[in-house]
């Protein structure tokens, strides 16, 4: 049997060559791109194969289009795995239930994690957070507080890869849990809870801080179960 | 404060579509897709947007293309993060000390949830691939073996999320550390490891289980440290 000329894998080579470049450290996160025009000069291809390559890296997250201004290494990388984690979780038919195993088993050891590294401006962060959802009444800026104040303990870890995964994770939760609002539940419960985990921190008491996560996430799966 | 209006590209558009076909359970794994020109007619959009959006659901491990047969739902998922975490990986300049922390946490306590949960004939399988991994002498063979022993484990775990996401990193440390070569350096303490770890999961003993695979993996994260 013929195999069609590699003509349909030159987006591919393209890609290649711009995670190459990542790769080597000649284009870092916010650097811009060469034109689409250029590219295709440059790597003697044609526009529409650089446009396939540019359009598979954007939905990848390696690759972010700014309007007018062309094409970016993306900077912002917090979401940058919840279109795969959504793809991925939608295939194999997975039940919220299994995000939350899954954080029930990341967040505390990570909490333990930064209970060593985490530094005092991170602390000082951490309250400032926490003092904000204490404060607000709004529904959806109270998940957003709560999902930065979670996110800024596994930045406090050092550890990249995992805050980047925890923080897609949540975000998974968001799209499909659609009324988890726990935080209209027992406001009060949460504010203590965060406040045990801050103290947990603060002490760098790895051991308190995983209990202290643990105890929170047990009560956040309690409150989605009942959402259901 | 006015929102920037979405300039929602054409080819999002279709991804989406394709998606909540997906999502409505309408397309499953391993279903063919209609061909590009029925999707460019159905969807009154042009071929060139049919194609881009085909080629980012294929980066994105939701579509496989096969030569000639047209496009399908992916039906094997195992690797499908491989990509995007490989891309977050470079992006934040991680280093793999961090995919090697990660697993630490995720694989004892995933060992621990699989011990209530493995069934005989998981075990009769568990078995007989650490059996395989003594009698091989070829490096690479070894390292397949031991990807997929420690990969069953996961999914015994029960939670297809976890395993997918476990798979997607060993290859990813696989891709950025080239010479953890750990079977050809001490394989009969990774024999007594496996062995153990057999052991825990066949009498459902958690903590074991969570204990013995944090050995097995210190013990493999001391090699890679030698390595560099």
């Amino acid at each position: 049997m013929l195999n069609p000329i590699k003509n349909t894998k030159i987006y591919e080579k393209v890609m290649e060559q711009i995670k190459q470049l990542v790769k080597e450290g000649k284009l870092n996160r916010g650097d811009k791109l060469p034109s689409e025009r250029d590219l295709s000069d440059q790597l003697q291809v044609s526009r529409t194969s650089v446009r396939e390559a540019l359009r598979a890296l954007e939905t990848l997250g390696l690759v972010e289009a700014k309007h007018g201004e062309g094409n970016f290494i993306n900077d912002n990388l917090e979401n940058s795995l919840l279109e795969p984690l959504s793809i991925v979780f939608l295939l194999l038919g997975s039940k919220s239930e299994e995000i939350l195993e899954l954080r029930k088993i990341l967040e505390p050891e990570t909490a333990a994690i930064a209970a060593k590294k985490i530094t005092n401006a991170q602390i000082i962060e951490l309250k400032k957070l926490a003092d904000e959802l204490n404060n607000t009444e709004n529904v959806e800026a109270s998940a957003f507080l709560d999902k930065q104040f979670h996110y800024k303990i596994a930045e406090a870890s050092g550890n990249l890869l995992i805050s980047t995964i925890m923080f897609s994770l949540s975000s998974l939760i968001e799209e499909y849990i659609e009324n988890s609002q726990i935080h209209t539940f027992n406001k009060d419960l949460v504010k203590v809870h965060h406040e045990e985990i801050c103290r947990a921190l603060e002490t760098h008491d790895c051991t308190a801080a995983s209990e202290a996560v643990k105890k929170h996430l047990e009560f956040t799966s309690v409150k989605q179960n009942q959402a259901f």
